[in-house]
């Protein structure tokens, strides 16, 4: 383990943390709340504690794979964990724990909270959780290897494993470059947001949070109504944006190159599938409870555009939908968002890949001798990333069925309470069913039930592998 | 398609269908039940049926692999479908999809029921739907196999696609041995239940009844009251024989042998390390409900043991009890019993292969160049087995998700019921919770909700790629 090297880093992490800490900062100004010295002390504390790691430059800078995981590991608990301070220094999230839960959630992009009064924190708190969803949304790492002096080796490692999906794909042949592009689209999606949110008639403090929230795919709401307040044009924004915001941001890319046809891969076309097949059904199926059916469409378009973008904003309480509907909204919570998005989720791309591997299982069972490569987008899928979507897939199952054990030792809450809570957390969304539905919040869990959906959120953004790698006593053997 | 084959083996099905019909006859006869007529005419009707199709053997005896797939599920079909004629035309049954649903889940040795009322039924009808827990327990093709003078490859054909686990392991090197082996140890099994439960005081009826079930690992109840009204002796006799039935049979060949050590192979001993910590814990979670510690640990062995080796007697209503034990005994539901044993389930030996497979892949990440097998009882696991569990888990996911989804539609039960309901009918189990409990019934489900079902009893018991490959179009192209 090149400790030295993790220091560094995660050194990086706390002076970038302090940095963003500027955002609430800015705002406390500006709306005169005495909550901005805490935010000052507590942006001193991270920046003086980075300071410190990053004084000196290590003299070794090479990573093995396993120290790149370990470090993205470390790297967004402290995140979760500095970031924490603020709410529970200042008073107004008097548990550390639930603090922690706030900042994890917020980090992750989850959005779960355990606020029953969003409207009495501080203005600066309110865009301090909506912009730790932006900060998560598209990695922290990759942004801070962007700007950092070391070779591109070290910079694929930590690349690679906090990106979601299946398989890195790098838009242009240096990681640096590609990460810039990727948070120039990231940017531009932003404020093209803002902006119309804007026009929609909220204020530049409404606006900035709910595009710093959509855009991370994160979820957390300023007022106690959620999205139920606003109106059609700003939920059409917010749905558009948040599919926008659960493509692969290489489409964009694509896109931006003229290159049309192939921006529409076969994961973007499931992708809108599933939103229009889903968004469809859960509409018939829930239009009575609604003034017409355009009001049960746009409804059902935002929930399943919400859940499956893995956001978790909600217009309407659909925990109380009819059970299909309900039961549309677990798999959605389950599939996720395309890789390559901040979204998070199982994602589509391993989903296809799985399906494609069972098709042609079953091909083989009926032509033994055939030996053919699964295509994708007429890309051959090599086996050892076929190998890795099976493994990831045993690794959710297990972390999640653990989890859900765990929890259900802490708590006696109805099944489908504890299995959504456990579900939502892993996959970055935010609400679940029952107790957890989008009108409740996560307060009523004790803290070691907490502390296992912090760990399924953190484990859930980054694909699992830092976190179980982070258990393993072997990556800390030499 | 050899289809001159299919029909002839499935005439033999229907041959032996007739013959299995002896049971309810005979005990027709003793209790006087004018029941007897029916079943005489429905074996008349199997024997006509299958007479015609085995008149004349075909030329051609060549199988393919799909062929033995497509043969097995047909075969239980075949005996599903023929096995509800008595218990509709009765009229003890009046719709043939509950007749069906019955047999399915009898030969299946899935267990679930639609009676609300089976002392309501005739003796002779009660004791067929026990037999068809014994006849498909072990697997009724294996059993024809060794009669039928084919050749050994098309009987490792059938018996692969019959047999439980992921992997086949010939006893003896002879495939019609083998079977001969495993009924031979499934009759002793049966026998000695038999005796014990008429020690304790049990009629021959009654015995010969819960041995059949039991070893069969079904769970159709004679009583409405399940085996709660039995006596401590009874109850723990079938726990015994629920857990023996549940285990490999290869192990009883390897104890008979004298190679005791060999024959706790790591899948045994996985086996009872769950039973034995689940059920500590559900008794420490539900001591409050029952007179005494020791009963509460005789109800919670007895249900860990009914639902792991997925027989699903019960005697106590475990869906009352509080979530961390309902959790429990979804997830036993879940894991089923050993691989190789009558019981259903995903199957331990599975389990162990995806969680040896997630450690190896961690191993990796850590260590990249090593390059290292999985090894279960110091035998390495070949990556085509491997393979193997993760597509059939995949299989597994996708037919269980498409189930919940299907039923969701037709149904509009809580999410508990329609998961359970699915998880419960795939694995073979019997009761799920809620609405599926094990003092309710599937009665109210509607048509097509049962007809789900009952594709999914058998693509449970037949482990799936049997029945995907008959709706599988390339299997049925030149």
């Amino acid at each position: 383990m090149n400790y030295r090297m993790i220091s560094y880093i995660l050194g990086w992490i706390l002076v970038f943390e302090a940095l963003f800490m500027a955002v609430p900062i800015i705002t406390a100004v500006i709306y005169a709340e005495p909550v901005v010295w805490t935010y000052v002390a507590c942006a001193g504390i991270c920046a003086a504690t980075g300071g410190i790691q990053i004084a000196k430059k290590p003299k070794k800078t090479s990573l093995y794979a396993r120290e790149g995981e370990v470090i993205v590991a470390l790297s967004w608990i402290t995140l979760a964990l500095f970031g924490a301070l603020p709410l529970w220094i200042s008073g107004e999230i008097p548990s550390f724990v639930n603090a922690l839960f706030e900042t994890a959630s917020g980090f992750t992009t989850t959005g779960a909270s355990i606020l029953s009064d969003v409207e009495a924190l501080s203005m600066a708190s309110r865009i301090w959780r909506s912009f730790t969803h932006w900060v998560g949304g598209m990695g922290v790492l990759v942004f801070i290897m962007a700007f950092l002096p070391l070779s591109g080796a070290q910079n694929m490692h930590i690349m690679k494993a906090e990106s979601p999906g299946p398989s890195v794909s790098k838009l242009v042949p240096r990681v640096k470059t590609t990460a810039l592009l990727l948070y120039s689209i990231y940017i531009v999606l932003t404020l093209a947001e803002f902006v119309l949110l804007l026009f929609g008639g909220l204020s530049i403090y409404e606006s900035l949070n709910i595009s710093f929230s959509t855009a991370g795919t994160g979820g957390f709401a300023i007022y106690n109504s959620g999205m139920s307040g606003f109106s059609p044009y700003v939920q059409i924004v917010v749905i558009v944006f948040m599919l926008l915001c659960a493509v692969n941001f290489g489409c964009f890319f694509l896109l931006m190159a003229g290159r049309i046809k192939e921006a529409f891969t076969t994961e973007v076309r499931t992708f809108l599938a599933i939103v229009a097949c889903s968004s469809v059904i859960i509409a018939f199926n829930t239009c009575n409870m609604y003034d017409s059916f355009g009001d049960a469409f746009r409804n059902s378009l935002f929930t399943v555009s919400s859940i499956i973008s893995t956001t978790g904003f909600a217009t309407v309480d659909f925990n109380q939908w009819p059970e299909l509907s309900r039961t549309l909204v677990v798999m959605l919570t389950f599939i996720g968002a395309c890789a390559g998005s901040t979204g998070g989720g199982f994602k589509i791309s391993r989903l296809i890949i799985l399906v494609k591997s069972v098709g042609k299982a079953l091909q083989n069972m009926v032509h033994p001798h055939q030996v053919k490569k699964i295509k994708i987008d007429k890309q051959p899928i090599e086996h050892d990333v076929v190998r890795a979507v099976n493994v990831y897939m045993v690794c959710y199952l297990l972390v999640f069925l653990g989890s859900l054990l765990a929890v259900s030792c802490f708590e006696n809450n109805d099944l489908v309470t504890n299995f959504t809570a456990v579900l939502t957390a892993m996959n970055n969304v935010g609400p679940g069913l029952e107790l957890v539905g989008p009108m409740e919040n996560f307060n009523f869990f004790s803290n070691p039930s907490k502390l296992v959906l912090i760990f399924d959120m953190i484990a859930g953004r980054l694909e699992l592998f830092p976190m179980l790698l982070l258990f393993t006593p072997a990556t800390w053997k030499k």
